[in-house]
């Protein structure tokens, strides 16, 4: 790059796979990534910009000529072509569709009216369709014939003449069965179809729940629209991760590695504003007892453990509860069953570490109440933790709050006042 | 199930999915559980077993009777043998083992002789190849002519003579193409071969990565073993992003809702344990300062903001940092860049909160100088969190320590010690 040798850089790109040239591209920094577009822009195709993260991807096609992003955007399928355009500015999206056929941006417009996150979006419109009467070597005639076949395909769907699916035949059956065997004969067990409107974490859901490999889409009128794929799915499936990781780190807002200095300082910035109010009401149940403190130093110095454990088991107990709700384990039907076992569970640990840290408590300040005191405490707080810690997630579920956004403030205001409450509390009852 | 009604039960079970039924064995009590098995045992399926979570699994297999067993694991293609078997004791192992045709048992013993987590034990022996010299006609007549075509393939492996993979040939384009053109003109760009040995892992990455369908798994010899499939690789996508989230969240163990109480409670013990002597730790840091909360009990009060801010703000880049590593964006490249700017942010939103808290303090207590020590050790603290969440993560992942599982209580340390130690320090130099 720094000796600005075009032939060289392009050698070297060459024999890289496009998802391994966008990941360069954002590693890189960004005035290496501007002289990287001016010297190498019109090698840059439509599937590397696919595979580049949604920031990065408008930043390189401003960067890219008119001409050379019409002819990036052309050899890409319906899908991509979508999912491109949804992060452009309208401009942009005027010149990337002006860029395709006639039938092409049809097919992008009608796509790019359904909902964010839906089916409609995710879904190819290149598939290979049949009538249901139809048989093997009628299937094989006609995709012979056809010079448009989309690049990945694995099944043949079967419609009724009113253009609804009725089932999926693999291409490996096709393949396999004599010419004059009816299509319908052949069709797969595992079949499911989405309504273009459909939330696409359903359709995730179901394709890993399902093995599925190509599912049909239908209109509200139930006619074929389009396909979606297994990596179409595995990729809101990774989408989702991310998000849930992300989110019960306390990172609200989208992040990425590219992201600048300001940007990801108001990405992070919402939850440290939360944790600053629920740190101050935790601090305003200390300075209730602060002559209880006043009087005797040694709570100050043990009260940070009993609310650190009693954080740490309510998040543990909170991550156990968001990732099962994710995956759909935890349901209305064991809710009551799984809340239990978490109680008893902080139980057990409670009643564990509170003795543990009695002994140490005895040791260092010699004062027998004060290690009963700990204890206690400890075992309340532990018990309080798993109880919201397994609560909270589902009463936000119920209300169609995200929990993995929102359980960590909840869950750690609990523990802290809880801990922070039974210790001193207690203390000031039993020992002054 | 209550009312014994085998008839009932087996008509309501039916309709449903494998997957589905082996989610209703799952969210059952055990005594539900073990009555069901009992009633509906000869109707469970290899490929109910299949779905069913690992501890599970070992249970309802010694529930059946081992004539159901060897029905049921007769229908499932190799790799799902493979998959039942890892979690098996021996004894039943060898059931398993006996249920099956020798040829079948042979190709599932060798699969079991790869490592653990490795592409031999992940991929499927069922496959279709050809040799590389082939034309279309020859590959659909050998594979009309096949009774054993495995349920679901996507690709037709080229091989060379000494049976190394050079291409695949997806299905489609044999489809489309006339009889007379030869396979090797139509292999696919996106070709990856993987050795046996190579981690499921790096296989789930590659397969990701490159948008792969199916790719050939290869033996010490370069040759062709076996295929992995995109399912396979998505559950093993699934698995890792499962554990990240749970040992980010400090559950260490394997965990299910199915677990008993002791073993979840062993399960979260040793992250409690852990985060107890950092805790202690902590504590011995303020212990050092008892003299100066002695002389102002606000401090005390006010200690565990700074802490918490601190705590969380680390949290949050330790989580950009654990994901970026798993998703291979975080790179020896970049580090230090990320670094700067995870800093950079730290100092931010430091100042932010450090201001704001000065604010309230100010409010709250009236001592200008607590204002200005609360806000001075915000800010130390935060840059310390943000420096401690980039960096312990990476060079736990240089050691070869899983970063999702250990970071935590690292950075938990790193920002506790130095927010209690900047706060009650700055406080005993300035304001006594």
């Amino acid at each position: 790059l720094d000796a600005q040798d075009r032939a060289q850089l392009l050698d070297t790109l060459e024999p890289l796979h496009p998802a391994d040239v966008a990941d360069l591209i954002e590693q890189i920094n960004p005035a290496d990534r501007r002289r990287f577009v001016e010297l190498a822009g019109d090698w840059i195709g439509g599937e590397v910009l696919s595979e580049l993260e949604e920031g990065l991807r408008a930043e390189v096609i401003g960067l890219l000529h008119p001409e050379v992003l019409t002819e990036a955007v052309r050899a890409l399928e319906s899908d991509d072509v979508v999912d491109l355009l949804e992060d452009l500015e309208t401009e942009q999206r005027h010149a990337v569709l002006g860029a395709l056929s006639a039938p092409d941006r049809l097919a992008v417009q009608s796509s790019l009216t359904y909902p964010e996150y839906s089916a409609g979006r995710l879904m190819q419109r290149e598939l290979v369709m049949a009538p249901e009467h139809w048989s093997v070597g009628q299937a094989i005639d006609h995709m012979r014939a056809r010079e448009d076949l989309p690049s990945q395909f694995y099944h043949v769907v079967l419609v009724d003449p009113a253009m609804r699916p009725v089932g999926n035949v693999t291409l490996g059956r096709i393949m396999s069965s004599a010419r004059g065997t009816a299509l319908s004969d052949l069709v797969e067990e595992a079949f499911r179809i989405f309504p273009a409107t459909e939330s696409e974490t359903d359709v995730a859901y179901a394709f890993n729940q399902y093995h599925l490999i190509s599912a049909p889409v239908v209109d509200e009128g139930g006619r074929l629209v389009g396909v979606i794929t297994i990596d179409d799915a595995m990729g809101v499936l990774d989408e989702e991760h991310e998000e849930d990781i992300l989110r019960l780190g306390g990172v609200t807002e989208e992040s990425r590695l590219t992201d600048t200095v300001l940007q990801a300082a108001r990405g992070r910035a919402t939850w440290l504003f939360v944790n600053l109010l629920t740190a101050i009401f935790a601090s305003v149940v200390i300075d209730a007892f602060a002559d209880t403190i006043d009087q005797m130093v040694a709570l100050a110095v043990l009260m940070p453990i009993v609310a650190s454990m009693g954080g740490n088991a309510g998040t543990q107990t909170m991550t156990v509860a968001v990732r099962a709700i994710a995956t759909r384990d935890l349901t209305a039907q064991n809710a009551l069953r799984v809340t239990a076992r978490e109680v008893a569970v902080g139980g057990l640990n409670g009643a564990l570490f509170g003795l543990v840290m009695a002994g140490v408590a005895a040791v260092w300040f010699g004062v027998p109440l004060l290690a009963a005191v700990i204890a206690a405490a400890m075992l309340l707080t532990q018990v309080a933790a798993a109880l919201g810690g397994i609560a909270i997630p589902i009463l936000l579920d119920r209300l169609r709050i995200d929990p993995a956004l929102a359980s960590g403030p909840f869950v750690t205001t609990v523990t802290d006042v809880v801990g922070f409450f039974t210790f001193l509390g207690l203390a000031s009852m039993v020992i002054l």
